[in-house]
């Protein structure tokens, strides 16, 4: 399946797409070269005008399709118009103005490559994405046989940095990113996505209440719900990690009937890394030897990290760590409240561990759970063998086969110590669900005033 | 040689080391868990207390020893004091007081691994830090058999945030990471270590001239060089990406006599980087099709970017692009300018392609070069095949056989346009030497004023 690789683009639309005539002239003022085309069949480059871009967004479909029907042989090269602009950061940039011709490329290495996948991601160009991004193009994620392409979604505050962030991904020359495509409209950057990484969300401003936070952001992920109902793959994966993020992915969710609710993940993933770590810590173990850990409930201090069925070296965690005041009393807090430590000390939230976590959770979809083990993610709860009210985003225990879908696992032990702490992030949960009712078109929602469960700080 | 990690810590002292008794009391204010010992010969815990750990330093070497004599048997387990601060930022964190015995691993999994070898960063907690810790410590670097211990270099302003960065990376669980210790003091910092990546550098304040840039910067690389040269590995790899990164380079290479000039090279991959991005977008081929970059001279806007000798698909660069006004007057003052750009677009400095940069820089020297090819480093310029003054950091083509070593390219055909330039960044290379020439023990160096090359706001 090369055909969507034999000829792709690192595109960076920055005015409406002109699959037009040859030669399109551009409006940038500081061209200063011909373009001399040998191209039997030449492309065109696109406009560039960074403001009509972000006005108009950008018709990416129409614009592939056209270059998948150009096939060049080898030698046999457009060139286009690229000129980089120096420092008049005014002059619209050479690098948005591009089309690469991969037909040009070594077959012998791309022809085992598996077919393009594409990947939106939300809040772009923030930090957690400055190190998602990274992450993804370098292959880390998806192996070293899946090229991939990135739809950033920005804002027109962080339109500016998009570019950079794109800029950033061009230098680094990563063999796998094939495209590239930026926007701060969801309908276009959402299109044909795989995947969906919704991670950007407002933080809380001063004297703002939980129940504020969910209003606001709520909002964002109703909208981009509908975007994706819209526009993406009806199989596409989407991980909501922007806070409050269980029920901004039960929003996004109840916004997109379209798409399976088994597709959609809350990030729970960086919790199970920390008290995974702090298992191995205490019992002096190195953190690979302790598995089944799962994160119960929301996203938030009300999360349950669970010691009772987490294993050490494949042995029951509480036969290892005999100390129960320890994991009740000093492990319990400590991974509920670790993000904010985080940010004590850092000044700023944890950006790199969570898109360390956020890969994991990725390549925990995609393939299959080790034998015995399970992993941790906030899925939908219809269904769930735990008797957790349904209908909402809830941590649970899951295995995938590899395939990018996954099950609720059955049989963990649910002593009364978990018991009443899952019950008080479900009421949570369910008082959250509440409280954005009208996003989710169901009428008649009650919303209690919300206890502040989120971190000073954490996003 | 599993000897090195058969027993491995991750290590955050922040005491003075005591390889002492058992169950070292702690100076915690926070400890609420009782340490059960089944070890038949237990490892301490080591004594917690920032403070004393940031004036102190530690005696990592020592304290290493002592382990590599400790084997233990699976499921003999030593329970060290551990105890998650949770909030209490002022309470010293249980994290920095921890052992881990990695006898209890499958060994099935690292008997083939190499020995650890120990990667020292300065600038740790600085933002390409921030990038670069994550790539190496997940393997991405140095390959997935290729265990690594971090030393965290930081400076009393950044201690705080250096004890965030360790507590990220511990949340990363990444399987090859088997040592983090972090520090103020160089000496302690770099003891044994087998690369030195010098990030950290000072930026410019308002109103000050490159003279004293170099003149601060060179004071905190002539102590790093002493450093290296009192307790590094004398085949340590030394790489220097703090600015003005040439004759700070230079300044470290002269102050550490003990170890082979040619293990120290500056940073301008990202340059070459950046060079190959917009070559390709010119002539419209992806860019993994551009090879043969040079990058010479300083890194600073004297840099010269080599459109002569570069190959585009294997055929000559002058000969795919046409159109020598372009490659003269756009593309050429398009990468020596690149940073600054980014910064206007992005707000900061490029942290995450310059990370990627690095790391391609040290892959590069660990790797065989691929036949016919080369890459760039700014590395001593003493018997150099090209007639450019000895005793200089100068960026050069390279090569590599993969051990770490790398042999200047001979035979690049050097025409008037390139002579004249690298002339211009050899002149201003010669005067930068001549104002630090008394932090490299020479008499009687002369400091012309200096042109300004550094670019605005790029560190």
């Amino acid at each position: 399946m090369a055909a969507s690789i034999r000829v792709v683009s690192l595109n960076f639309f920055f005015g409406t797409n002109t699959t037009a005539a040859p030669n399109t002239t551009t409006a940038r003022r500081t061209t200063t070269t011909t373009t001399t085309t040998r191209a039997s069949r030449p492309r065109a480059a696109v406009a560039a005008s960074s403001k009509a871009f972000f006005q108009s967004g950008f018709d990416h479909h129409q614009h592939h399709q056209h270059q998948s029907n150009t096939k060049k042989k080898r030698g046999d090269q457009q060139r286009v118009k690229n000129t980089p602009a120096g420092l008049e950061t005014n002059a619209p940039l050479g690098v948005f103005v591009l089309e690469y011709d991969a037909s040009n490329e070594d077959t012998e290495k791309t022809r085992s490559w598996k077919p393009i996948i594409k990947i939106a991601v939300s809040g772009a160009a923030g930090m957690i994405s400055n190190h998602l991004l990274f992450k993804i193009a370098s292959g880390e994620v998806f192996g070293p046989d899946q090229p991939v392409a990135l739809r950033l979604l920005g804002s027109e505050r962080s339109q500016v940095a998009l570019e950079g962030v794109a800029m950033e991904l061009e230098d680094c020359l990563f063999p796998l990113l094939r495209e590239v495509d930026i926007g701060i409209d969801a309908r276009k950057v959402f299109e044909d996505a795989d995947w969906a990484l919704l991670i950007g969300a407002k933080p809380r401003g001063p004297g703002m209440e939980r129940g504020d936070l969910l209003e606001m952001n709520g909002g964002i992920f109703a909208e981009q719900g509908k975007a994706l109902n819209e526009v993406a793959k009806k199989t596409c994966k989407v991980m909501v990690v922007g806070n409050p993020c269980n029920t901004n992915a039960l929003i996004c969710m109840a916004n997109a009937p379209t798409l399976d609710k088994r597709n959609f993940h809350a990030l729970t993933r960086l919790d199970e890394n920390r008290a995974k770590c702090q298992l191995a810590l205490k019992s002096g173990v190195f953190y690979e030897t302790v598995s089944n850990v799962t994160i119960w409930g929301n996203h938030s201090t009300t999360q349950v990290p669970d010691f009772v069925n987490a294993k050490i070296g494949g042995e029951r965690c509480t036969d290892v760590i005999e100390d129960q005041d320890w994991l009740e009393n000093d492990f319990t807090p400590a991974i509920q409240t670790r993000g904010g430590l985080l940010i004590k000390k850092w000044g700023r939230s944890s950006a790199a561990s969570t898109a360390v976590s956020i890969a994991d959770a990725m390549k925990a979809l995609v393939t299959p759970t080790e034998e015995g083990d399970w992993f941790s993610s906030a899925v939908i709860t219809d269904g769930n063998p735990y008797g957790i009210e349904e209908g909402l985003v809830f941590s649970m225990p899951c295995r995938s086969n590899g395939d990018g879908s996954y099950e609720i696992v059955e049989g963990l032990k649910i002593n009364d110590w978990l018991r009443e702490r899952i019950k008080k992030s479900e009421e949570e949960l369910k008082n959250e669900r509440g409280c954005v009712a009208h996003l989710m078109g169901v009428e008649g929602g009650s919303c209690p005033v919300l206890e502040d469960t989120l971190l000073p700080g954490e996003m």
